[in-house]
């Protein structure tokens, strides 16, 4: 039986933030403590760079008064990094954690942090130096292949479902064509979540559009038509990310943001940065002013916004199964890693078809989870405009309460 | 002694939405239900325009449960209108008024609805008609001369103070520039709410501008350079009414969203709409990305989010102080109209300076409220780009609790 392996730990937080990203910092931090393996849990400040910049807190003896505020406190309390680190900078990473005994490693973020602890595991397996690197997940988008969801996604989808509550009573009392755009240059699972508004007859989202189907500015206006037509209002979802049925020299969809926006700039992972910018709403709005026909020549109200970075960091309104999964697979990581073969893995949460929502927790190598991202599913977009039933069903008890609401109409 | 004025009452909200609109709408049913002076309590929809049409929810037997889940409802139950009667209209008005036996109208808004409110109880008097008309406060603008504050004001205060908050840690985690653009077009006041979000050391807001300052673009480049030069980041706070130094044709101060947006657009009351749009932020982002020296060439991390109808509308994140206030002031008014000679007057709420926060209401003349807006106080602002410690004082019973954080600096 090969002899226990004891050291230091590192533990770090990378890419956008959620808020409920320190939750999983606080599980980490909470098992770590009592864990007999980990000697001292030391908390790299911005992600890798802080690894090669040997940059940590000392965490083992963090209170735990300060560690409950922490875990409420949206966005990564380690301080975040966009740095995508190439075989160069992992050889860096490994030096870093020979030279601080670093044993154990806990990564929480989305795909690209999950590649980088793979690589990191692999790395220092082909050196023959002893590590456990582990990806805790964490992304507001949900699009981690293998989780059914990820922690950061319900507290989301929590306010963006909220956002929409309070546009449809808005819409109700002042009519008019409002266009909200949501986070998800790739996947529209936090677009769909504006679903989870409806509660009376014709309450909107009206129309949702997300990056899996391609839309024309000719169907969108038919849409919008169609639904302002019956309604005399009309509200609209629209992902961040949504493309027209136009391939670029890539081979690529084209966005209507990138048609949109003048100077579009890319982050540090080649993204296109789409958020923190009203071009794409102003342009949905744009075009519905000037090519939709204004019954009796009255002017179309048509207002859009923009719901940007409060939906990853709003504060004090959570989903609380949202903040309990994020904790829990904080504190599976460190459980696992006490385990040897268990490395190189991914903390994931399933949940069994047909019973109750309850979530089970398991791990998975994270080759399979990193890179490529998931789509929601085909057949849960409904003639490229709406979502179905189904999203409901997955999605509502992840989100969990919602604000309590009442209408005059009731009165009947 | 003149005989009880028994009768109908009418009841309306007007004006953009607030989150706590419909208590002060349930405040005024609970009352009128039990008020021997009100027979029938009519609510009318989408404010002035469902009175001239005579739609109207019949609401002195609406059953209290309804009325509590209608209270926690953002944006207006009755619907709202943004029409501004002139007096043909207001005759019409007393029409239906007339017709329908009405001797009680509450109208619940902003300044504008407090001067229908006001054209109304007047033309009622010089036509001899016995009515007795109240204007109930609510306003997300916080810009009402003689109150206090306005229900309404300490939610979205709320709202955007928290929205800050978020972007306090997201910031520290993702260092860059971060601008939001508040709602104000005339007064700073929601904007000012963003200091609240401070709690540690190098906390932004870092700039607060506001509509009552005039800022050049060469003071909030200086602004910013100091502040990123300093702290490697920066957070701005601007109301979307911020003004250049200079006049127009008419002799008001040039805003910046006027010259940002290309197309300028206005409601019905003549004001120019601002929010919806991304243009002012965009505008910022642009003006400090291009202008600003980047140091060491990387380039500048800028990002605007404009916060939006959120801000008035998002359902769940309320004050509890703001909830009950609004609730307050329109079972007072019902309670008012019992009296003779309280009639064209707005309630209004005050409290002692020098005592611990507990509010007072009464009664003023509408003409006292109406048109006019208040602006922050002068001594309140500082530099043209912060908000003194006074304000805390006035806002912090306002808005009440605020989310629970934490930082790792705090371990030392």
């Amino acid at each position: 039986m090969a002899a226990k392996l004891v050291g230091n730990a590192v533990v770090g937080q990378s890419g956008g933030p959620t808020a409920v990203i320190n939750q999983s910092l606080v599980g980490v931090i909470l098992e770590a403590q009592k864990a007999g393996h980990i000697q001292e849990l030391l908390g790299a400040r911005h992600g890798v760079r802080g690894i090669v910049n040997d940059q940590y807190y000392k965490l083992k003896a963090a209170p735990k008064e300060l560690l409950e505020r922490i875990a409420l406190t949206p966005s990564s309390a380690l301080g975040s990094t966009r740095d995508k680190p190439d075989a160069d900078y992992c050889k860096k990473i490994l030096e870093n954690f020979k030279k601080n005994n670093v044993r154990y490693f806990f990564y929480i973020g989305g795909n690209d942090s999950a590649d980088t602890a793979r690589i990191v595991n692999d790395m220092a397996k082909d050196d023959g130096y002893e590590l456990r690197a582990y990806h805790i997940p964490k992304t507001i988008d949900n699009d981690l292949r293998v989780h059914d969801h990820t922690p950061g996604y319900g507290s989301a989808a929590k306010f963006v479902s909220s956002a929409f509550i309070g546009d449809n009573y808005d819409n109700r009392s002042l009519p008019g064509i409002k266009i909200n755009v949501v986070m998800g240059r790739h996947a529209g699972w936090l677009t769909a979540a504006s679903v989870l508004a409806r509660k009376y007859e014709n309450d909107g989202p009206h129309l949702v559009y997300v990056p899996e189907v391609p839309v024309t500015e000719e169907k969108l206006l038919a849409d919008v038509d169609r639904v302002y037509s019956k309604l005399g209002r009309c509200i609209i979802a629209a992902s961040e990310g949504i493309s027209l049925p136009e391939k670029n020299a890539k081979g690529h969809y084209i966005t209507w943001a990138e048609k949109a926006a003048q100077n579009i700039e890319h982050d540090s992972h080649g993204n296109i940065q789409l958020s923190g910018s009203g071009a794409l709403g102003d342009c949905i709005s744009q075009l519905i002013t000037q090519k939709l026909p204004n019954p009796g020549g009255k002017k179309l109200r048509v207002r859009a916004d923009t719901l940007g970075y409060l939906q990853r960091s709003f504060p004090g309104y959570i989903s609380k199964i949202d903040a309990a999964e994020a904790r829990e697979v904080g504190k599976r990581a460190v459980k696992y890693s006490a385990k040897a073969g268990t490395e190189g893995s991914s903390v994931y949460m399933y949940r069994v078809p047909g019973q109750d929502y309850e979530i089970n927790y398991a791990i998975t190598p994270i080759a399979n989870v990193a890179r490529e991202t998931k789509d929601l599913p085909a057949d849960w977009i409904v003639d490229g405009c709406d979502i179905s039933e189904k999203y409901l069903q997955y999605a509502k008890p992840i989100v969990g309460d919602q604000p309590q609401v009442g209408i005059l109409d009731e009165l009947k």
